[in-house]
């Protein structure tokens, strides 16, 4: 099966508008690249949805908060567009850029972009509501979808698609996970073989408490984090009976978040 | 000619939908209604640019600074009706609300919205380019028709426009004016008769003081006005061979600009 690998946004979005003017239904992946399983699945889902299937593949400067992070982002072009022809989609669209010179227009969710991520990586979410924005009108999907790893974010992206009335479903698509627990993520890639052991460790730790209900939750996962001596942690939230947390491990900063079980 | 009126968001946005589906060309007149000569222009214009015309008329909170301002903003629902019909616009779009309860989602141009308006309403063109944001999801137009009265507005559409990749043409639409000069606005409406006349004594002070190009005009401009006792300046600008200015005439602000005439 053949993908259409395009760059040029105006292509893009030309291409998108004969689509809707053939009653095609167009389902967007958002992607930052570096494509793995949960991408995957991802695609394999929004080919469930609609007859035209787009991955954007773009790392947007706007949502990191430092140069480094963002210039150690993985990146793979080849592997990524040969993923995307195996799972079947129909474009994988690589814009060089999507801010101009002068760009001075952002998108702001101000409620669900509180707390959690929101706090701790200023601006992050503008970035992420901004970008999706832009890609919303190159590609004009009628649903697209979000893994739900990135929990805020789907709350964001949400808030934002309903707000602005944006004519577009948005699909959460459950997390994948490695046989140890750790939740699939791009970033996974950055660590040592060492450090994903703890990366590992870090996962089963927030599973298991929140496995003890969310009155014990909170406590039990910082007990259960002393000795990682590794893991660094940096929030650990609970809201509406989910426990989220964020970990640093060996200058990669890794999230999840886990669905409290056992009695209140 | 039947014009149909439509006050729900999702009933709009379904018949737009439709509409591209059948390969119309949508444009868009927004307005917050009280709607004169100078939007009728406006809806002339967008029956050239395409065969689906959806006139907006929201009076939208968001770009009020002041409640008061916000209350007294002339609403005439069945003249508006009227004009609209007899003008050949299809839709009148007019929503009761366009901001849920929790609405937590602002679009916001942080270049062209500085100096002038900008500057003295603050929130006013976060109001603007979120509203409008909202009314190209709904109506999903081609193109958009502006007036070029309210300048600083049309530059802010655009680069929200070209920033977000919105697939719409902005089209500015020249001013109209009164015989002495004023330029046609709904807040016109407000002023009482002598009011009125210090308006029009205002507007051919603006344009005497630009025609003396731009090395005198702001100086022409602050004397031309200092006779005009019931009128309180706001601003005066030149920007780009512009003279731009607002002032305020019994409890009314009005803006206008002209282009510098003259040598430098």
């Amino acid at each position: 099966m053949a993908v259409k690998i395009m760059t040029k946004p105006a292509q893009m979005q030309k291409m998108s508008q004969a689509w809707k003017r053939q009653g095609r239904r167009v389902v967007l992946v958002p992607t930052m690249g570096a494509l793995h399983q949960g991408h995957l699945a991802l695609i394999r889902r929004a080919k469930k949805l609609g007859d035209r299937v787009v991955v954007s593949s773009y790392v947007n400067p706007a949502q990191f908060n430092s140069g480094r992070d963002l210039k150690k982002y993985p990146r793979c072009a080849a592997a990524d567009a040969a993923l995307v022809r195996r799972a079947g989609a129909d474009v994988l669209f690589r814009p060089a850029g999507l801010y101009a010179k002068n760009s001075s227009t952002w998108v702001e969710e101000t409620d669900c972009s509180r707390g959690r991520c929101g706090d701790r990586r200023p601006g992050h979410f503008r970035g992420v509501a901004t970008v999706v924005a832009k890609l919303f009108h190159l590609v004009q999907p009628g649903a697209a979808v979000f893994g739900e790893k990135d929990h805020q974010q789907c709350l964001v992206i949400e808030r934002m698609t309903r707000d602005l009335h944006f004519p577009v479903r948005i699909v959460r698509h459950p997390t994948l996970r490695e046989r140890d627990g750790l939740p699939l993520s791009s970033r996974n890639l950055r660590l040592s073989p060492r450090n994903r052991k703890w990366a590992g460790a870090w996962a089963q730790a927030l599973r298991q408490a929140a496995s003890l209900g969310p009155r014990r939750a909170l406590g039990a996962y910082r007990k259960l984090l002393r000795p990682l001596r590794s893991v660094r942690p940096e929030y650990v939230e609970l809201v509406k009976g989910n426990l989220h947390a964020a970990a640093w491990i060996g200058g990669v900063r890794l999230i999840d978040h886990r669905r409290c079980g056992g009695s209140r």
